[in-house]
């Protein structure tokens, strides 16, 4: 931390001064007139991310978490509040100049937060309020029908497979992506792979929000949407639990490249395991009425149909000729990786 | 932590029941037209906490530090978001049982918020929203005048008395304090001071955000407020300096009872230096003008007069015939105590 930041006045002192209009001084900010969608997540060192993390990265991935979840509400970014508690020798300047710069980048505005030592590793928390966009809605998770077809934003299981190569020494260094030269798993260098690797540990350090597809989406009439966070098996289960509809999903349609697949298995990981229920994508799941495709540069890609519920299985993953159920499996933050 | 509520979905869930019209289950809450006062504030085991401490207790004092940010705009409490991250063990049920209870207490709803597991210790992290009083305006820290008399809320350093003794030993056993029985610093038994003992320990532990003092603040039409949480001194600079002002303050007339002078003897602690910047008060101090006083039940004290700024000495304290520098000194949680 660089000493003209010391203190935690004069900390606030020098990012007031980083923007224009500050909310920051009051023992609140004033937000105006809403209605907003409010959303708080938290990067914990360790948890979710790698001690000794770049700060710099440290602060956009835990910007992009966080509007990840105004995206999946179709929301406008507005304002930000954060709570930041780090270890003596945290670069605080490198921290805010990466997070003023993310925030300048979405229209968000840094309106408060607190600051506080911590004896362990580094937590940070956001809180983001987004408003309404003009003539659009509110996305909601419950709002699926049956006969919906059921789409992804984007590609699934890369945040995984990034994960798997930052815990083998994967980082990022400005922007430039350094993979592990060799280890246990992966000894060698990454030839033809090189090019996947450095994509999935981007995909896991930097997520990029969908927000103008969850726009997009806020101006359709119908149709349910959250974002993928714990992993597409246990987010769809919440899907259809809030909107008490099932899901049948083709495991052809899922969205799995072969240099994804070739990747996973240097990694010596199971590609449709990382891609069910991996988690931290960050890519939409919504559904539209059949016949409504979202436009072609979203990327996006249909991967089933909502179904009636109750029946048996609330969840069907078709495979080729055989079917099976898709457990409400992932990444629960209060249990261990199942 | 017991089993019904493992896992973050059945621990949602289980809120959810807890609460009429829960806004929780989708990506982020939806909240209606503000405008909105937002305030956040953590609590980190081990720096705002003892380790171990209850954590119904620690449930009430999160809310009651960030209640007291509300008190200090003027703000009616309105929405509340969570960010927990917690180690192995930690009893979510007891935890939220007393938040709940607590956000009712106050007209408050947990509408959203984000629980994952801690490798360190426990780090709560919470996000108010209020909305202004009906007439009423926001309190801000900039609007002292010179002339305008100086009042403090309530008493303090007793909360940091408190700490001291929590840190000694003395903990709250459901609603009664058990104080150490003795120690390097504290032996026999408590006797007369037995009372001013348990006193502080329960400021420390359960303060008291003053909403009714705030909202009535907000009903008159001068007059800056803040809450005093990182010490007297430390905070009456912050309130001068975003307004332009210095401040004139008299020793006699701080509020230091007999009985917490005699408590801070038997701690071997200093209690002016308690009372100036040992923090965590949480009682509002503001200004009013001459002339206006709050209604006697608040308990408030005028404790000296806002002046004119640009001059060699800020804030000055009067103590008898002698006058001195306020220093700029307290608890500022990026450095030592000074």
């Amino acid at each position: 931390m660089s000493t003209r930041l010391q203190g935690e006045d004069r900390l606030l002192a020098w990012l007031r001064d980083h923007q224009h209009q500050s909310l920051i001084g009051d023992d609140a900010a004033v937000v105006p007139a809403g209605p907003y969608a409010v959303t708080v997540d938290s990067q914990i060192e360790g948890v979710h991310f790698v001690p000794g993390l770049d700060p710099s990265v440290l602060a956009r991935r835990l910007l992009a978490v966080n509007l990840s979840d105004l995206a999946a509400m179709g929301a406008v970014p507005a304002y930000a509040f954060l709570a930041l508690s780090t270890p003596p020798g945290f670069d605080h300047e490198r921290f805010f100049l990466s997070l003023l710069a993310a925030c300048r980048k979405h229209g968000l505005r840094l309106a408060g937060g607190d600051l506080a030592r911590s004896p362990g590793g580094t937590v940070a928390t956001l809180t983001l309020m987004g408003t309404k966009s003009a003539g659009g809605r509110w996305l909601r998770r419950g709002d699926a029908v049956p006969g919906h077809a059921l789409w992804l934003g984007g590609t699934i299981g890369e945040s995984a497979a990034g994960a798997l190569l930052v815990g083998r020494g994967a980082r990022l260094a400005g922007s430039r992506v350094e993979l592990p030269r060799d280890g246990p798993a992966v000894a060698g260098d990454w030839g033809p792979l090189a090019g996947a690797a450095r994509h999935a540990v981007r995909r896991h350090l930097l997520p990029e929000p969908q927000l103008e597809l969850g726009a997009w989406l806020g101006t359709q009439a119908e149709g349910a949407a959250m974002d993928v966070s714990d992993g597409l098996a246990r987010d769809l289960h919440r899907l259809c639990r809030e909107s008490g509809t099932g899901a049948e999903i083709d495991r052809a349609a899922l969205p799995l490249s072969d240099r994804f697949t070739a990747l996973c298995a240097r990694l010596g990981a199971d590609a449709l395991a990382l891609a069910l229920s991996g988690g931290e994508d960050y890519v939409l799941l919504f559904t539209l009425p059949d016949g409504v495709e979202p436009p072609a540069p979203f990327g996006c890609r249909r991967i089933g149909t909502i179904i009636r519920f109750p029946r048996r299985r609330r969840i069907v993953l078709f495979d080729g000729e055989t079917s099976r159920d898709l457990p409400d499996a992932g990444w629960d933050h209060l249990l261990k990786r199942e």
